[in-house]
């Protein structure tokens, strides 16, 4: 069993005011498979089962349906610490092997938390004015207007939304789709297209949770922050510091959490 | 602005009676981006704002960042009806290109839904014995005991999971993932090391909604069924009925819809 949940200090407003404590944050981390010597696909994944996860993968890849099919199969931490950042197989010699899935590769075997943070470039330009900041009782209202406008939500109960809210506090778009990460490129796109990338004093909205891939579109986007109405991963959280990306999370009526960012965020003593 | 909901015929149970009615359900269908002529990547989308998509994708995959750096794209229908499966791009000369991502690739231009359906191979072995039936009042119930083993949710809020519950209603395995398809994958994987595959009788369990990935995933380690909490797409239905595979969603308290497979389920007139 790996290390599944990790603590990082937040700070929570309640009705404009904010402390700080520390928080249950599931961990997000890259497992790399490999067949043999090959990287056959890096993943972000919460640790713990990695051995039930890289079988999974293979049931469905290629043609494992036995343990019989798996000559050998080993978990193991290709970095300095001891997490486990890769499993490598071995297959039986008449089992179909999978194609090749690898998008990120290196010539190491795996690929840690610490290369993924290090290899990320910094946005094109700055995220936020000097002065930029975002009342703490100001972010559930706008997500309460991305949901107002989740029309495809309404009908089928089974959409994921992002959106894009101007320094103004208007709702540039909000669009929907089934896959979480499309919605966020749907709306960044219409930023782009609408010729206002970097997004600089814009907030991302997310229907739901933030994963290390949203913080990543974000900073492409260059945007000051994003608020959600779930919670985001470690990986998300030590990627927006890296950048000091507004994040906030759990946004719901007077509350919310930040994760990320916190010198941006103002409540009842505004400052 | 594509087709974004489209009607279902299923049936609700509700306290055990089935009626069967229409349903908007999410439309889920493939869209391939192609930098001129050739295809980077082949994404499973919500259609509409297709151009938003593609020029978000761009955004986080390559040095797009203004308008002009795309010199033309247009989205059109590579299949022989009118829904767009395909946007090209042409970029401009000095504008970093991204590297191809393709999963999916065809010598035609795009993959529509019906490519997709069938191109998926039957399962490997029977899904569920002839007289095997499962109970509209006990789906909603195992979503229960699983919900009570998600241990990181409860501490995190920010978790899917996955279980396989076998035909005598035990769960046989929990597991959690920041990824919903990780925590499909980690379940398959435990019933493969446990040689239990294929998994005839056995119901998949998933935490959030099932898209066409979920179902071929429950297809390859032949399961007899899926329920989850969510509900799922048109292509998760339309390729769960190609292969008579019990598909429920929305299964809470003594209420369910079931999308495919009805023959297979029991209300209280049990036959």
């Amino acid at each position: 069993m790996g290390v599944t949940t990790d603590r990082r200090s937040i700070v929570r407003f309640v009705d404009g005011h904010g402390d700080t404590r520390a928080d249950a944050i599931a961990v997000e981390s890259p497992l790399t498979i490999m067949l043999d010597d090959e990287v056959l696909v890096t993943t972000m994944r919460t640790p713990g089962h990695d051995l039930d996860l890289a079988a999974g993968w293979l049931v469905n890849e290629s043609g494992v349906r036995s343990p019989g099919d798996i000559a050998r199969m080993a978990a193991f931490s290709s970095a300095s610490d001891d997490d486990v950042d890769t499993v490598r197989v071995h297959l039986k010699a008449d089992v179909r092997p999978p194609r090749p899935r690898a998008f990120v590769t290196t010539s190491a075997c795996g690929v840690c938390s610490a290369d993924i943070l290090s290899g990320v470039a910094p946005p094109d330009g700055p995220t936020h004015t000097p002065t930029w900041r975002v009342g703490s009782d100001d972010v559930a209202p706008l997500l309460d207007r991305m949901r107002e406008q989740q029309r495809m939500f309404d009908l089928t109960g089974a959409l994921h939304a992002a959106a894009i809210a101007s320094p103004e506090g208007e709702l540039v778009c909000v669009r929907e789709d089934v896959g979480r990460h499309n919605a966020v490129d749907k709306a960044v796109g219409h930023g782009l297209l609408e010729g206002m990338l970097p997004l600089t004093d814009h907030l991302l909205l997310v229907s739901g949770r933030v994963s290390y891939e949203v913080v990543h579109k974000a900073l492409t986007a260059g945007v000051a922050g994003i608020a959600a109405v779930s919670g985001p991963t470690t990986l998300a959280i030590d990627l927006a510091r890296r950048f000091d990306l507004v994040l906030i999370g759990f946004a719901r009526d007077t509350r919310l959490n930040v994760y990320s960012g916190v010198d941006h965020v103002v409540g009842e003593d505004r400052s």
